[in-house]
């Protein structure tokens, strides 16, 4: 698994000529980083007098920022799983016109996967940044860069997410499956630039 | 080194209630990460007959990406012993004049090199967003969507370096410093927005 890995190892082999791991799975590692970041700034709020009133609900989000980080790190994984499911669809044998017809179907049952994993990092991230506005208002504001970042990294892992989505999604024939994808999509892709901009305006004047 | 401990611990002690490593060391991480896809993307295209008028360019990328992904993870760790320094200060004795002229000086001097290191984040992940551009436009259509995710990801730690730098400038007393950090910053966000906007829109419009 990725997560066991050293990250110098994780980085030399997203670097090298193979192409898994890739994008997906730094979509999934950046937006994990975000939630760890914003599991920080709950820890660094929790049990402190000035922030007594705020506490029952940072111990909330803290609950499900842990839960959300534990997600994405398996989804880097997923990612390279389903990647690797395309792969070994392509490389099935197509001599008879049986062969040929499980092969199409292998194709596309992978590259639905490999959308939906996707996909499943994008709502996560895009529940990430409205947790980092939460955090940013309420949390402590001596770790207040740290929900900022937070924001703005799981705002990249759903762009990142984004584009793993829309080219799996390309070659999929079910029509109602590629626009119900790409429909909700753009949904978290529009609430989730208006979400983070607010955010990162809101930290960055605080703290300047 | 953080890149020398598996993801999982990095995630754990990003997510503990030790305030380092933080949003600095996540900005240089995911900003090694945009550098590693584009290393990729380069790697896959390097040496492919369709792409031979690219070749020579494409590694002189490649040559500087590998470059800026070692400043980049060695600064992960500068942005810890950094943040540390300043802690360090803060925490020396104060019971004389002569004492609490020191301690003002380390606390300054300290807080200095917490700004430089993340501007200095923020000037590679400049650089390397330019990168993906390229890299984009001419490197392998096949992983043109990581071009893509490296240079959300750069902007991101960009966007994070820059919380850093604001956040650390704060209480520095030399206003020269402070008007050409901040100077300094700006430009290099308004220059990012638009060329990760630009670079995004090209990905997702080929990919589409």
């Amino acid at each position: 698994m990725i997560r066991h890995g050293s990250i110098e190892r994780f980085l030399d082999e997203l670097a090298s000529r193979s192409s898994t791991p890739g994008g997906g799975s730094v979509a999934a590692m950046v937006g994990a980083m975000g939630a760890a970041l914003l599991s920080m700034v709950c820890h660094l709020t929790i049990g402190k007098a000035k922030y007594r009133d705020v506490e029952e609900e940072l111990a909330a989000v803290l609950a499900r920022t842990e839960q959300l980080r534990k997600q994405l790190m398996e989804m880097a994984d997923e990612d390279v799983a389903s990647f690797s499911a395309v792969m070994r669809a392509y490389a099935m044998p197509r001599q008879t016109p049986e062969e040929s017809a499980l092969r199409t179907q292998a194709i596309q049952d992978a590259l639905k996967e490999a959308t939906r994993v996707p996909l499943r990092c994008c709502r996560v991230c895009r529940e990430i940044i409205d947790l980092s506005a939460v955090v940013a208002q309420k949390g402590n504001s001596n770790v207040l860069s740290d929900a900022g970042v937070a924001a703005v990294a799981a705002h990249a892992a759903l762009r990142s997410g984004a584009l793993n989505v829309m080219i799996n999604v390309k070659a999929v024939t079910d029509r109602q499956f590629v626009a119900d994808q790409l429909t909700e999509l753009d949904g978290l892709l529009s609430q989730a630039s208006a979400a983070t901009e607010a955010c990162y305006r809101f930290v960055s004047k605080a703290i300047s």
